[in-house]
């Protein structure tokens, strides 16, 4: 019987149990995938923690991508076939289809070929992050190269997708870090500007970096009392994304500042592409020609073996990691 | 000497005066307006008390909106002539320029005419109000047919002025008022459907409005407390402007309405398509055209002489108007 991670409680990284479940056949449209690497998210953080937008039925799965074989599929699905190497887009219920372990089903319109130049550690970490990005950026954001791109959190897998979609573009990259230790890396993977948010003012800093113009399009992750500071740090007529809810705190709306400078505050997930096929068609060819070409590429901080999935959720949390965490399986 | 309306002290409505001040010659691209008429904005009651976007300098002139002749033009104006009737567009400083008064003094590209059908004191009642709900709901929001719009302090002249807008393109409005008074005068002027929120649930009755889709176009001056409301009434994709600042409560953002709706809330005033020579000529052709059709008409509540300018403000702070408060001098 495959070995499954499920949380009985919602909770802390130690609610998670890997149990044997008996192995599950696909059902229409679904596809059953051998699990080889298994990618982390935030997502899983707050779902595990009952603050995720979809609340866990529990005892619950966990997990939106992973990559490996497809050994079974289900009726009604055409163009994928038993020995397919994929990797799963975060297309669905994250409890319902959750993948963390070592089989998985998923909806067959959330798997996708991905380019032979990347590994399968390299396979978990591409849909997640790239799709977020892309469609914040390109798809709704309109990205030009005449653009400054202010992007927080920027270590996390996100955060360096979206670095990297910006300097495919030829777009000026602002990142953020808390603490100095991973400024040199944020400059090394293409970052124009690192902003040590422990040190310096981040409205002043991309206002001096801009020449008082500030940031033209803002990709954050951690909203609460950081929104003010953004709002602070846009231009004219910006649009701030606001992607996830990292600080735990009530976000207070910068009314005033919205109202000067014609501020677009917009919420926004993954979702708003993935629901829609033209435009989850478009992205995903956009994303793989340049997984192909080598302009994007997935940075691995480090890997766990799937005993380890409690100390990997810690180690998550810890905000110590450099790109994405992938569990091998 | 003209009678000029200026305050000396931030502060409620009695800290307006009129004084006797020496007729001012225009300068250079500016004109002299003989002043028939004011119209009174919310603008002016926040700047008075020195909670607007702009601040006064002491002591300072305030207003936005005149109607009357012009009787003298500076150097640098061709398209203006003495004897011209013509009304202020809000694209000046309120305090520099304020038009409170028996003669005032603006810039020429401020001013416009308007269609013959109108009368002096409709005038007054133009500019502010048609432009910021042109540029929020059509130049902005490219308001579609089959939009629902929420409008929100609905019995405000700008609130008028985007029913009549939103009618005028044939979209469906829902328009809110707190006590039932305002209810049937909001029925009259166009409104599909009237929410009294005293009495009812906000989200829950644009829902049942709807059928559950929601609202996809949102123009709320009142923010605070009344934003999560709206996130709760808004449609997937849905847009909320924000155009002032009413309730003076702080606002929180609805972070996660936002992320799971996909929501915009955007800042906006008028200045956004004033200061753009393209917008503004665009949307005073589309509003003069419609003026001139009877497909806009300005609505009037109530006229004050310019000696009672004091119980005029505090009129219109007391919100029982339907419509615009004018002032004839």
């Amino acid at each position: 019987m495959p070995k499954i991670v499920r949380f009985h409680n919602i909770g802390g990284a130690n609610v998670l149990r890997i149990e044997e479940l008996p192995l599950s056949e696909p059902g229409k449209d679904e596809i059953r995938l051998k699990v080889e690497t298994i990618g982390l998210n935030r997502a899983e953080v707050m779902f595990r923690e009952g603050q995720y937008l979809e609340e866990p039925i529990l005892p619950s799965r966990l997990g939106y991508e992973a990559a490996g074989t497809v050994d079974a599929v289900g009726s009604g699905i055409s163009d994928i076939k038993i020995g397919d190497r994929v990797s799963t887009i975060p297309a669905f219920s994250i409890g319902r289809y959750g993948v963390y372990g070592e089989s998985a089903i998923v909806p067959g319109c959330a798997v996708a070929r991905y380019p032979d130049n990347l590994s399968t550690i390299e396979g978990a970490a591409i849909w997640m992050q790239y799709l977020t990005a892309f469609g914040a950026l390109i798809e709704i954001g309109q990205l030009k190269k005449d653009n400054t791109v202010l992007i927080t959190a920027a270590s996390s897998s996100v955060g360096l997708a979206a670095i990297q979609i910006t300097k495919a573009v030829g777009a000026l990259v602002i990142a953020t870090t808390r603490g100095v230790e991973k400024k040199q890396f944020l400059l090394d993977v293409g970052a124009d500007h690192v902003i040590v948010t422990d040190e310096e003012d981040l409205a002043e800093s991309v206002m001096t970096v801009t020449s008082g113009r500030g940031a033209s399009l803002i990709f954050d992750p951690i909203a609460g009392h950081v929104l003010e500071k953004l709002a602070n740090a846009a231009a004219l007529r910006a649009t701030i994304f606001e992607y996830g809810a990292l600080s735990r705190e009530p976000t207070i709306f910068p009314l005033f500042l919205s109202l000067k400078k014609g501020l677009m505050i917009r919420g926004y997930t993954l979702f708003e592409i993935v629901k829609d096929a033209e435009k989850l068609a478009r992205s995903k060819r956009y994303i793989y020609d340049r997984l192909q070409s080598g302009a994007l590429k997935p940075i691995i901080d480090r890997t766990f073996p799937l005993e380890a999935i409690v100390s990997a959720h810690q180690y998550l949390e810890s905000n110590q990691q450099k790109g994405k965490i992938v569990v091998t399986v």
